[in-house]
């Protein structure tokens, strides 16, 4: 048995020299072109600190996963952002990472690197083709299939994780500490900061964007605190609550932060998208039924909101453009079938990865080494207060 | 008794979803004017940075209470925000905030939500009135009454602080451990780094403010460490001097940082802001005398060198206008009412609002209860190692 | 033996006010030109927040040494900027502390802060000289000379680390913990996302060397998890490797960054910098040789990849050169002798450093006090779970 681990830890650096070793040589064939000069180094960063910050911090809630939420997170990004740079810039290359960093979250402790790495750049590979449909059949702008990252990153991971076994009932791993739960909220906190900028990076007027979804956000966070009161037994808050639905609001306005007029109506997104996220969280709809199991809630905290999001924009489609109905035909049609697009790209890749991830050939961790960093990582002999 | 708080509890959702529903009605007769693509998202950003990242982790120090002061700071910067980019822009919002998060700071870990919300609301409004008398009775530009955040913020926290008990004497709940003086210092640093731009965000020609912020935070850094050593028993650091000695400099230099004509001039600012900062936090004259407790001593950080600071600013104005008696005696008439009318406003609101939030309506909480998460948050049921 | 430490303490603050004060009285006769407006305050807040947020908190790894890793940090920071920003703009001066960082690392746990406050200013004035030789005699830029930092900072470091004992062999102080290390991790993160802002703030068309930088952070990255499973005995990854080596790429690519033509170049030369700082760390070459310690490993995380960079900065002037041998003779020559100009002025500065430090004079710290917080600052008396 040990060997049989032994060997699975052995193969993690042949399959990222192998990968890295791809990358280099597709690069040989690349230049800098006169483009690069054109990208705002200020946005790409902003992009870039949501990233590699905060999501890496957001997904230290495990108690004894830090080192690999904070780690592995480095690590796929840095494949997926080489793999996506060769075929687009870098700023959109990053923010593509978002629906790797959220499958991640569905699957996180469950996976050992080879599977992460894998599963970064086949999901790069499947988002970016959706994204190309989304260009090419539908005629959707960049920005606008951009902002489908967190329905594709939920609904890949939620399908990928489905192959995965549950982790065993009594699991006390599977759990948060105050110290981990706070760590967890540095991540949130920065990914709320840097959120108006997600939703307004590749448009050319931001201001609205901007505005919008600090809006959706600050009404989300209340709401947040809210619900949370409301729904727990005995009133009160809940961490898990409030990591969650603080950002559900810039999910949902992501689809239409540029074209809300009213700061109200993404007030109101903000409000319904966090009651969704709280009342998803209670109703765990995947776990009993499909027996699927989501350890950081990207159901919730990504899938349900962004599903909002969408509806939301075409809503609001109808009645800006009920005068017109030829015209809104069209337009509804086109974001209908960029969502089922979406989904439908997601979840057959994702449960096709999920799949293939599990083959024996990947060396699966047993259930019982789920959410544990000893089992990558070398740790002080003295650990203890850990 | 336990139905008392659990009633208590059940009154923070109601609370804030009217606050938020009043706030959405307002919104609803609001539109996006012109104006907003004139604001700098980079200045709006900084600013929103320094007051949820950097003051949400700042105010940690305590050892049970890192949930509330991280969540709670975030909800009421969203609810202020909200409420006050009502009726001016968002960063002018965004930075006034400053003053509810600095009163929070006096009454830290006595106050439930619902206080806490409330007190955002009030003093939102009396702080508007103040800057709106500033302008409208003195003439003073809206940078130089946004300067007065931190006076105004002291002094309405410490006035709202006398009406609530003190904490048990022999409490350990109101104390820090190694490892939140370490969070705290990391939003410290956060502030730290963050300070010049709160100092020059609404000035048009910045570069002056932001040299004169930073020569006035490494003299004050520099000072701290050097008055710690001297001040204490065994000549050791107190990292509680370090955390509101090194922000001295950049509270102080704030009413002068654009106007200051030498490097030298910041420098000295910034050693006697640190000066009064430590003797101040040795003679807690507020708490044997008036009886005032002031968690994360406000009084020494805030309070302190924003007095020294509009004293310095007036000094400057003799030196400099010396010659010229009439506009003199005018300058220096404006800035002793804007001092005085800061001051009278915080203290009268502040007074008021104290005495408000003590109604039993707000179900205050025990004093056995100060200090401690677990009042308000559901914790994991292992929660070892807290 | 008491007394003899109390005495100590109480010479800190009398050195560091003597400095302050020096540096106020230099300040007099300094004014602020019109340059200032010149410098872009983005490009100095980046720089600022890596020194000070960056530096501080990846320090933050032993396990009884975070306040003083953070605090003294800050320190040295301030005293360094405000030595040398009376000689040029803030951001270069800001820039050049990398060196003293860095140096720090070397002898992090085992310098009071009397002996950190002269290496500050000691180095600082090296560093300079070490820069104004090089453009004067090298006619060398500005940007090039600042990217020796690196070099400079660890050579001067192990330099100085050599006058210090050894730790004690079975001393379990100079070790971390996984929060330590978690932690550690915060201040790694922040330094790789604010790497490319480093090597492109002095230079006018900035997109190259932001590009260099990121593709050999990524590379050095991915290749930091393949080689750390690699070496450990079984086949675990350990969190000292990708602390130093996710950095090792972007030290390395800094001579370059603005002439790399190929992103596969700056890929390269990210993997090689990785490697010979993870196969470094397991040589220690210097420790039993040479019986130089070297607290957090400078001479593998900065040490190296930099002598790697000069070495590949001389061989990508060969490849480009090669048709024109005079030209190429004149400026492999510059580099070269820059190279070695730059060495041989921080070891010897750094040497004599040491051994000044270690006079009886600044009152040298007991081995068995190595690394150990407690003696610097007061604690809370409860610190259980520290």
């Amino acid at each position: 048995m040990p060997s049989h681990y032994h060997n699975f830890r052995n193969s993690v650096p042949w399959l990222i020299l192998f990968l890295e070793a791809v990358f280099i040589v597709f690069f040989y064939f690349s230049d800098y072109d006169e483009d690069i000069s054109n990208i705002l180094y200020p946005d790409f960063q902003d992009v870039n600190h949501m990233v590699i910050f905060g999501f890496g911090f957001f997904l230290t809630f495990l108690k004894r996963y830090g080192f690999s939420s904070t780690g592995f997170n480095l690590l796929i990004i840095v494949l997926g952002v080489q793999c996506s740079v060769l075929i687009e810039e870098i700023t959109k290359a990053t923010l593509s990472l978002t629906a790797v960093v959220i499958s991640t979250g569905a699957v996180l402790g469950k996976t050992n690197p080879v599977q992460l790495s894998l599963m970064t750049v086949v999901e790069m590979v499947a988002f970016h083709m959706s994204r190309w449909m989304h260009n090419t059949f539908l005629k959707i702008s960049d920005n606008a299939s951009m902002m489908h990252a967190h329905l594709f990153g939920a609904y890949f991971g939620l399908a990928a994780s489905s192959h995965f076994s549950e982790p065993l009932p009594g699991s006390e791993k599977n759990a948060s500490t105050p110290k981990s739960d706070l760590l967890s909220m540095l991540g949130t906190v920065f990914l709320w900061v840097f959120w108006p900028s997600f939703n307004s990076v590749l448009l050319r007027d931001k201001s609205k964007a901007i505005y919008n979804t600090y809006f959706a956000l600050a009404v989300s966070t209340v709401t947040a605190f809210m619900l949370s009161a409301l729904t727990t037994k005995d009133g009160k808050f809940k961490m898990t609550h409030i990591h969650s639905a603080v950002l559900a609001g810039g999910v949902a306005v992501g689809y239409a932060a540029r074209s809300i007029k009213y700061p109200w109506i993404a007030m109101i997104l903000g409000l319904l998208a966090s009651v969704i996220t709280i009342l998803g969280s209670y109703c765990l709809c995947l776990n009993p039924v499909l027996k699927i199991h989501d350890t950081s809630g990207v159901h919730f905290t990504f899938g349900l909101p962004s599903m909002l999001g969408a509806l939301a924009q075409v809503v609001l489609l109808v009645i800006e453009n009920w005068t017109d109905i030829p015209r809104l035909r069209d337009l509804v049609a086109i974001h209908i079938w960029a969502f089922f697009l979406t989904m439908d790209v997601a979840l057959i890749t994702g449960f096709i990865t999920g799949f293939i991830l599990n083959f024996k050939l990947f060396k699966t961790i047993p259930v019982s080494k789920y959410f544990e960093d000893q089992f990558y990582w070398e740790f002080p002999h003295l650990a203890v207060g850990f």
